[in-house]
C-alpha cells in the first residue's frame, strides 16, 4: 500500500533542499499513516474544498495557504470558535489529511507556483531564465495587459496602480504575497515597467508605485489577488504527481477568488 | 513662537496614555524645533502629498500611515534606492517634518479615526456605544450597504464576500488593517451581519467568512480598502486641531486610493 506519508515523502524527493527545517509545511490534520485513496490539490483547503475532496473519495489534500487562518495555523486563538470547530470536525469526519505545500514549492526550480502560472498565461518563450520570472512581452499596454491577465486567468478585476494607456513590454511577476521589502527591492534594482503580484499591503509597494509614478517613473503595477496568482501552480501540481503516482486519482479543485467587486 | 514639538506636545494633552513607549508614532523627517508654519493632515505621506504641502507652504505633515513603504519607516534597507531618496531629497528641500499620529489617534477616546468615519458615514445615532463601532442600522442589503459606503466615503469599488441580496442590520467597523486576529475574533464573539474593514490578509478573514458562509452562517464581508477606510478620520483631525490651535492654517490632504480597478 501506498501511505499518505509515502507521497508526501516522494514529492519532497524532487525538491532542493528538502526537508526544510523551518517550515509551514506541515500535516495540520489526520493521520498520515493511513493509505491514501486520492489527492487533491488546491490554493487553499476552504470548508467547501474539503467537501467537494470527501465527495471525490480523496483523503489527502494538498494545499498551499493555511487551513486556519494564520500562516502558522496556529489554533489555540480558536479553540472556542464555531467556524473552526466546524471546519475541523468536517476534517475530522472524513478522515482527510490536510498538508501544506508552500514554501517546498516554491522552492522547486523552476519555482512550482510559477511555472503553473507562466503556462496558464502561455508566456513561457518571453521569459530567458527559467529561474527569474521576468518577461519581455511584444509590446502592449498597462489596459491591455490587465485584460489578457483577467481573460488567461480567469480573474474577473484586477486592482492597478498607474497609467492604463502606458505603453510596456518588461513585466515582472512575483506571485502570492512576498511582502513590501521583496516587491519594492525587486522594482528598486530590475528594469522592469509592470509589476505583476498577488497581494501586498497597501503601505508598501503600491505607494512606492504612486511615488514613483509622481516622480516621473514610467512604472505601473497590477494587483491579481492572492489566490488568483497562485492557483495555476496548485492545477500545474496535478500534472507534475501525475507523472509520480500515475495510478493515483489526482484532482485540482479550485478554491476561487473569494471577492466580488462592488 | 509655537514650535512643531509644540504641537506635537499639545496633541499628546489629549491621548489617554500619551505619551506611549512604543510607538510608530515619531518624527520621520525634519527640525520640530522650527516654528510651524501650517498643518497638512493625510491618510500617508506620499510624494504628491508633500509636494501640496510645500505649495501650500506647511511645515508639518501629519500623516497617519507610513511614509517610507514600511510600518516601522525602517530606511536602512532604501539608502540606494532611487524612489526613497528623491523623497527624502523633496522633505529635507522643503523643510518639512512628518510626524505620524497612529498609534495615540486610535487610543483617543473616541478612536479619532473611527470618529471621523462614523461622522462621514452619519451613523452616530446608530452606534450605542461610542466606544465600540457596532451599528444597528434600519434594514438594509449587503449590497445596498456596499452602495451607501462607496458614495458616503467617495470609494471607486469595494470588495465583498458574501451575498449581496442578503438582508443585514447589524454592522461591525474595523477600519484599517487591524490583523486577522483582531478582525476573526471580533466575528466570533460578536452578533453582526456585517463586518467593515479596511485591509485583510487574503488568507485570513476573508477565508473564515467564506467558511461561514459555506456553512451556513448569515454573514458577509466588505473591503474598503485601507486610505477608504481611514482618511475621513484624517479629515476629522483638522477640526479636532483647530479647536486647539485656532490660528494656525490646517488643510487636509486626501492621498487618494491608489487603486484603479479594472
Amino acid at each position: 500500500m501506498t501511505s499518505i506519508q509515502d507521497v508526501i515523502d516522494r514529492i519532497l524527493q524532487d525538491i532542493p533542499g528538502a526537508p526544510l527545517a523551518d517550515t509551514v509545511d506541515t500535516f495540520k490534520c489526520g493521520d498520515p499513516s493511513q493509505e491514501v485513496t486520492g489527492v487533491v490539490t488546491t490554493f487553499l483547503a476552504s470548508y467547501a474544498v474539503i467537501q467537494r475532496a470527501a465527495e471525490l473519495g480523496a483523503n489527502l489534500i494538498i494545499t498551499h495557504e493555511p487551513t486556519f487562518y494564520n500562516h502558522l495555523d496556529d489554533t489555540d486563538w480558536l479553540a472556542d470558535d464555531p467556524i473552526y470547530k466546524a471546519k475541523r470536525a468536517l476534517l475530522e469526519e472524513n478522515g482527510i489529511v490536510v498538508w501544506r505545500f508552500h514554501d517546498h514549492w516554491h522552492r522547486h526550480r523552476p519555482d512550482g507556483i510559477t511555472t503553473g502560472v507562466v503556462r496558464a498565461l502561455g508566456w513561457e518563450t518571453y521569459m530567458p531564465d527559467s529561474d527569474m520570472p521576468l518577461f519581455t512581452l511584444p509590446e502592449t499596454s498597462v489596459g491591455a495587459l490587465a485584460a489578457e491577465l483577467k481573460a488567461k486567468l480567469a480573474i474577473a478585476t484586477v486592482r492597478v496602480v498607474g497609467d492604463l494607456a502606458m505603453p510596456c513590454r518588461r513585466v515582472g511577476l512575483m506571485v502570492g504575497a512576498p511582502g513590501g521589502q521583496w516587491q519594492i527591492g525587486f522594482l528598486g534594482t530590475t528594469e522592469i515597467d509592470v509589476l505583476l503580484t498577488g497581494e501586498l499591503h497597501e503601505w508598501e509597494t503600491s505607494e512606492y508605485v504612486r511615488d514613483a509614478i509622481a516622480q516621473g517613473c514610467k512604472l505601473a503595477l497590477i494587483v491579481l489577488g492572492h489566490a488568483n496568482s497562485e492557483e495555476p501552480g496548485m492545477a500545474y501540481l496535478v500534472d507534475w504527481l501525475r507523472e509520480r503516482f500515475p495510478d493515483l486519482p489526482i484532482t485540482h479543485v479550485p478554491v476561487g477568488d473569494p471577492f466580488t467587486f462592488v
